[in-house]
């Protein structure tokens, strides 16, 4: 195979992003700001302080400055890892049979096996520049947790991590490699928090959900002395710095004059989506492309599909301050069947804002669908791919087969977040056809509507 | 840190290496023959292709071609996942404080987490090119197994592995992510072998050994149909193959006009440290370096520290044909105790010869001091070694820290062969203090010695 365009694309460290770009600057219509809870104001940086680090609460409020430059302790930190290389799948590509071109930028070649360690860096390192001395937060499938500690590690900063209990049960080994990294691991619920003792108060055998063990984190950051919460989704300085995925990928397609037809990536709270787009939707809110930007979540959490645009809290305890987002309701608790991460309740507010209106399409897939994408993947491109990254493989697939049909030659890009080392529970289930297709009933997704606040906004 | 020397250093895809290179033809003095055990005449092609591919048969008896070039299949499938980054230690010379430069190359950003893909795709493209359907093969630690797995899903072929039992326990997770490529698992010893049902005989409590693996194995590739037997370490097509780790590593290297002073290596058969060290030892034996080689392996299985350089079976059924090499017998068995892999009874004839011959060093070291360096390596690098590449990143501390020592600014490259990702039982163990040092008495050593056959060339 003599090929024009490699393989595997890696930019040199040179040619690394200085600068992250901040989407919202470029957007016409901004989202709307966070609240705070009590006032239902716009929230201040004195509001958001006591919880979360200065700079990202800085970078968090601030829809206005385009490029915001990387500091160099932090590019220092993304060159242990970085440049996440970005690979043409010529294998699968051949394994579908289909004209498309497709593309994936693999963010899973660093020890905690996905993207989370590009703003885990910088917000550890904010930390340590402000004086702190540890670090609050929590981790569903892992993923973020790993990150944390990895960085945290890193910069000398002692971490608690509370698990959500279901995750910690299908990932025992997630969490020696965070404790081998010196994090102090809790399952959530737990009864080290008030929020995780009125939870459990309520609900003794839950599996537990982000929202609960976000409560957790947050209540432990505040009465901690010199401690401040992090978070690995969601938010827009997460967003924020994720764009290094976006901006590299963009990069080195430019090289090569590649110019993205669809661009796609899974979904939970939306930082892998949210960084891998950003600057091809800046291109196309300006005018100056036609990208299609397709969201895929799991059909058992559906924030995107099935949820509602409103303002709702980040958490159960309804402690955060208020975010309007596509939201199935802060209540909201993914079966426990579902493997994997993509289990939040809400999703970042960009993206929610772009999805509102109509930038960004969304679609839902069930469990077993993304696993056969995933082995199909696998079995040509070599890579295990973590079970949330399987969800943008087959939305991938799907467009490449669509393709095939029409053979219509374009350039798909997805994200491949991470690696699936740590989900070899469910990759059994799938291989002993034991994985369970649960998508919520209307009732289900009812309950956690009833637990959207109620504010005139919401009405 | 403005650095000339970027932190990863890629080779582009047109520098990677298109010929594999033969260490033996630089050496004035070759490695003995392999013999044939009921002759104890050099093997010929003929003897060796009952249970080998052709092609690697080839290369297994070619001492005099120094290149050897990579069919272009091959090629396509190193792209999958290749060039491996060359990365400056920065984080970890500057937590040492050492004046040294430390450099290693990482193997380990592919799902099989390790080297042993650079030959399980050669293994696999030739025994594809000669019309068989499958393979069988065996597999400690995991590393090779999955290795394997991923080539025969690659090349459309079927794969047996015979997995140390005692490995089966420890890692369930590799187990499943063998047979999520399609492989069908088998603990060793087994019942479905007659060496396999011998060995349970004498001893049905044993943990397994590779070697009795390897019994079982052939044994199954042998009375198969179209099947061929592969090996993942200690043959000398298999460090032909594993040649590209070096071959890079040299070319990165010389881009920057870096000449290392020590190299090192794991050693369990010899697979990453003949792979790493081939294109460096040919200079050194043409006189054009005074490059130091240190081979570092488990003071619980110490075939060069404490083996003898004798003629020996490669696996403890004694059906292999007998190869010169250091060993401590192939009826030893290393401790159940010791975690990850280099448990393998003998090592690589080359390797042997140049230790044997002086221009090769070695050391053994004990489990807890391996993984009192991984710890303070993955801090520092993020990445969490494999146990097996600890050992290296033990000896290139060492030397750092003599070099803080005596003021030297020495260039010491390592070799990290891979990940630790199923190995977290070993970390836990490590965190929770169980660890054991167990190091061979030498009445254990003289049990094993008394296995040696006994023929001339032994006495």
């Amino acid at each position: 195979m003599a090929n024009k365009i490699p393989t595997r694309l890696y930019l040199s460290e040179d040619e690394m992003p200085k600068y992250w770009y901040n989407l919202r600057a470029d957007m016409k219509e901004k989202p709307d700001p966070i609240l705070h809870p009590g006032t239902l104001q716009p929230a201040r940086a004195a509001d958001l302080e006591p919880v979360f680090c200065r700079e990202p609460v800085k970078q968090e409020l601030d829809d206005t400055t385009r490029l915001i430059p990387i500091p160099d302790g932090i590019q220092d930190f993304y060159r242990a890892y970085r440049p996440a290389p970005l690979i043409r799948a010529y294998f699968l590509e051949k394994a579908l049979d289909t004209p498309a071109e497709i593309y994936y930028k693999f963010e899973g070649t660093n020890t905690s096996g996905s993207h989370k360690l590009n703003s885990a860096g910088a917000q550890a390192f904010y930390a340590k520049e402000e004086g702190l001395t540890s670090l609050a937060t929590e981790t569903g499938a892992g993923q973020w947790g790993t990150a944390m500690a990895m960085a945290c590690a890193f910069y000398g900063l002692g971490l608690t991590v509370y698990m959500v209990k279901v995750s910690a049960e299908q990932k025992p080994y997630r969490k020696i490699l965070m404790e081998t990294y010196g994090a102090n691991l809790i399952s959530s619920p737990s009864n080290t928090t008030e929020a995780g003792r009125k939870i459990l108060a309520d609900d003794p055998d839950t599996g537990g959900s982000l929202g609960c063990a976000i409560s957790e984190a947050v209540e432990t950051a505040v009465k901690t002395d010199r401690c401040r919460y992090v978070l690995g989704s969601v938010l827009n300085h997460v967003l924020l710095h994720q764009s290094v995925i976006g901006l590299e990928a963009k990069a080195a397609l430019d090289k090569y004059g590649v110019k993205p037809d669809i661009i796609i990536g899974c979904a939970g709270g939306g930082s892998n989506l949210g960084g891998l787009i950003a600057p091809f939707m800046g291109e196309k809110l300006a005018g100056k492309s036609d990208t299609r930007f397709i969201a895929v979540e799991p059909a058992s959490c559906p924030s995107f599909t099935r949820g509602r645009y409103a303002y709702d809290f980040g958490d159960t305890a309804k402690i955060t301050p208020l975010i309007r987002m596509q939201t199935l309701g802060n209540g909201f608790i993914p079966s426990s069947n579902h493997a994997g991460g993509l289990r939040y309740h809400g999703m970042n507010s960009t993206l929610s804002k772009l999805y509102h209106d109509g930038h960004l399409e969304a679609r839902a897939e069930v469990q077993t669908d993304v696993f056969d994408a995933a082995i199909r993947f696998m079995k040509v491109e070599g890579i295990l791919p973590a079970p949330e990254s399987a969800h943008a493989i087959k939305a991938a697939i799907d467009e490449a087969l669509e393709c095939k049909k029409t053979g219509e030659k374009k350039v798909i890009l997805f994200g491949l977040t991470g690696t699936g080392y740590f989900d070899m529970t469910a990759y059994m289930a799938y291989n002993n056809k034991t994985m369970s297709d649960y998508v919520p009933r209307d009732e289900d997704l009812a309950r956690g509507f009833a637990t959207l606040p109620d504010i005139p906004q919401n009405r």
